[in-house]
């Protein structure tokens, strides 16, 4: 089997996932709308494309709060990795550097962020959490993620509580007994009932940036309001994000988001994006429309359960390769 | 089986009810266009989710008519519960009052006033009726509903001939000889065909007050011509309906009339809506576009058809755990 | 088999016609756009539904050209009814005569003009014709339909060639031996080469004016330019049609078309029109937007081939039903 | 099998011929949203059809570059024709001579110049290239050209690079070794890689001019600000198109794009459009938006694989019947 493009790796974690593990990546909230949305909403937008341009030479290169990747898409954070391939995160790591791009490593991980860090040394890592009720444990993890190297802070936002998918409650689902979320002390049905802090608000993100002198990012900001406070906050990213459309379902699709918070934060901060990029074409929209940088989220998981570190190289190269195609052709 | 959102329990109905019942239940008027339209209107309704606001403690009761409700959602007028349940309305009555909510008791219910004002003592029940042609009847039922405790008049409007109901026709749908009509004399077929006076007009709203000091509702306004007609009638509530897209196809969605009721009422009286209500988020929906509170019909029977209270039960609580989660994570 | 709605008469039809006959009425002009769109363009009109009127008493007579028919709907002009029904259009006009409505016979009837005429003794009819490139051949039917008693002209100017309708070129349509264009000396084969004028132009509405005393209605207009151009060569009324998507494809549907052509005409002549009619709802909707009747085409040939006269009835019953109760539910 | 419309040509070529060359025919880039846009857009499009005008006589030559074709339809230039039939490009030139239409013979022809100018001496030929890294290869290829007799130089500007046929990929897409390009020294899979210049800029239509007498096309516009530029730079002609969407996907479709084309060269050259043409009133459409001509591209290669030239002429014949019967059923 011939791995053309992303929905051939798809094709496959479905076919060799166990059940439950697919089901709990592929999941969208309630009825999937705006899971299925991100992706709708890109066949809306239309190049105008350009000719007799010389695109013999083309820097596809980017920098990110200032470090440079080898293009604009990078890893975003998603747990258990351990579900895709065994060695889990580290995979991913090793990947992301070996590709010269970032990744956000997950407060859920299945690796410890030493074993992350460890296994892409001085590769270009940004550190996920959420805010917990307890603040003791965010203010240690935060510490850890400083000293370890990872060079920002990705604050995820929309999930006070999580959202509705209604496979994983019909699997049951939870990590199998060799899994352990490793950077937690509490094990994964503990922490999703009760570790996080649902009465955060914009007043914690002064708290955050007590603690650490990493830049701060704040994920899930879907309106130009909260880009507004973002911005007003002192963070020094947004990622535009709707958590893949696993938290509150009928909300917009993220590239259709974008346009509104990329003119609310008028270049005060870089913008990123996540949500329903499949192919390089998608990651030029995206940069068209005012984005950094995107990042992509099931199709890394699809590219680690394919062959792990190497699988998730394919996947990267099939989107560095199609993004520049897509770049020469519209001009 | 996992019951984990209402089409797992439309799915259960579907599949253990006789299909006379079913069909009956599930019928639309003529192309079923309006019936459908009901639930796609929610899907064309997007959210702007915020973040970052203290959602740790919410409060979702509300109050109809003054009086408190654990959550802005109650059960609207469907007839012939006993062919979901065998205990029919006693069973919807109890379970209504368990969740603390409001439940509109059909004049075509297959237990008596009595009966179904017996099964929950001091739960909130409203009555609905029609305008017979033998007021004399109507007098006497609403004088009953009146003297038993029931707390409001909820007037259809949109019956002067029954819809044209397909399958009922094909099926040759009537009632099973044991289950009668039993708030009415006669028997459902002289019922569909003479019992309602296709003649009423405004003026019979003043007709009605003269009976009784009960709070009357209109139901079956989509339009706001009617909305301000209402008003000046001097009623107290009205429900945007189109009776769950059974009577005239091709009218709008209730959600989409919503909007143009809302601003025609401007407030002077409480406005609610039924028809189409499948998750929780299309509560939250109805709520952000002026309604006060909304009804569930054909949900409502599916879970007594799987387990009666037990089961009508069940449905509450999912919506009112969906409904409650959508609040928190639309900030 | 109940036939409840005309979706069971076409469901008929299509299993016991013969496919070549079948085909031949269900036939659309190329991929069919337009014959589909007539259907869907009604779909996308929504009905206003007041409440509270009293509708126990409504007149859904209607005059035409100044005659009482019994509600807004008659027989658009088709050709061949033999191939639905042994006596052909013998049956039509006694059905429309039961019903007290409208027979256009067409110049391709099965019949006689005279057979038609006994058929249904002071029936309303009109004739449907052509211009041909003989005119005296013209002439004479003319006079033949005004010497009969019919009651007005219906001129079709929708076919300066046939439209090229697929599945009948595949089948090599043509009349079974034993069936004959009565009206005309050629047979079918000859007529569909030759027959027809393509020059005609409107200077040949006053060489028709000529010929008669009859009133003269236009068929296929689609636009305000025509529809002006009509009233100005003193025609009596104007029939919006595509004929059923059977001529150019990708043009307007009716009932889209019927907007600007009511507009045009301000009332000066009476506007009427055919395609897409499948429930009584659908003329409620073109009364709506200013016809003054409508007539049905293939919904007539399949109650024919249902049942005969007896079928055709039933067919007009159904409608009948279904416009009354549409008025009455939308008030 | 009658072959009554294109869709009968298109079926058989999926049949009869070799996947891997079907596969290649039929390839669109990446996920074929814009090949399959080209015909959509089509059905989007309405005609507002008049009648009563004479339309005995209809006169559907045209002239294109001064020169006269009998309609105003001619074949685009696809690659390799004997993948479709043995003769090849051979056969494809006889037919369009046959039919008295131009054909614009492509660089990647497996039949030479020589030949297919042989093969139809007298017709209407023009000759379409690339620029290529090496320029004295484009050159010469110019030159020849111009010296057999081809009377316009159609350069294509939309492939700096292959476009992404995820087909091809997987089939491994190649040229049979019997097959040569023969026009070219090298073979397909070198030419692929490295032949053409993705440095080609405006600057390069002056060189290109310097080269030769004749007129020079541009394929491959899609907006208007590029159709500016081509006027500016002395061209005598535009084809609007985006290869068949075989180079980048998600542009938008060509019908879509002559509107904004035709506008910005308000007359000052000639403008064609290929991509999408299905029926003869496809046709219509494009010439009643400001297109002088169209160019089909598949449909050729179905009727070439049909039955080599008969069968393409059958394709031509075809579009040029229905087109003339659209032309007279709109008016």
């Amino acid at each position: 089997m011939a791995m053309v493009c992303l929905s051939d790796f798809e094709a496959y974690a479905k076919k060799y996932l166990p059940k439950i593990a697919w089901d709990y990546f592929a999941a969208g909230a309630d009825d999937c709308n705006t899971r299925d949305e991100n992706i709708l909403a890109y066949k809306r937008i239309r190049f105008r494309p350009r000719i007799l341009r010389d695109v013999s030479m083309m820097d596809i290169r980017t920098k990110i709060l200032g470090t440079e990747i080898s293009f604009p898409l990078g890893i975003a954070p998603t747990g258990f990795h351990q579900l895709a391939w065994p060695d889990g995160e580290k995979s991913t790591a090793r990947a992301a550097k070996a590709m010269n791009t970032c990744y956000i490593a997950s407060t859920y991980s299945t690796c410890t962020l030493e074993e992350i860090s460890a296994a892409a040394p001085r590769g270009l890592q940004w550190f996920q959490l959420y805010i917990h009720r307890n603040r003791a444990a965010s203010q240690q993890l935060v510490q850890r993620a400083e000293a370890l190297g990872f060079q920002a802070l990705v604050l995820t936002t929309d999930v006070p509580y999580t959202g509705k998918r209604r496979d994983d409650i019909r699997n049951g689902f939870r990590l199998p007994p060799h899994m352990k979320l490793k950077n937690l002390e509490q094990d994964f049905e503990v922490c999703k009932m009760s570790l996080l802090d649902p009465s955060v608000t914009w007043n914690d993100i002064y708290w955050l940036q007590s603690l650490t002198h990493l830049p701060i990012i704040i994920k899930g900001i879907l309106t130009k309001e909260d880009a507004e406070l973002a911005v007003r906050h002192g963070v020094q990213g947004i990622i535009v994000s709707n958590h893949g459309g696993r938290q509150l379902d009928d909300g917009p699709a993220t590239i259709d988001a974008l346009v509104e918070v990329v003119e609310a934060v008028r270049g005060r901060v870089e913008v990123y994006l996540d949500g329903g990029i499949r192919k390089g074409s998608d990651v030029l929209k995206a940069l068209a429309l005012g984005a950094k940088c995107v990042f992509i989220g099931r199709p890394a998981l699809w590219g680690l359960a394919y062959k792990g570190e190497e699988g998730l190289q394919d996947v990267l190269r099939i989107l560095q390769d199609e993004f520049r195609l897509s770049m020469a052709l519209a001009g």
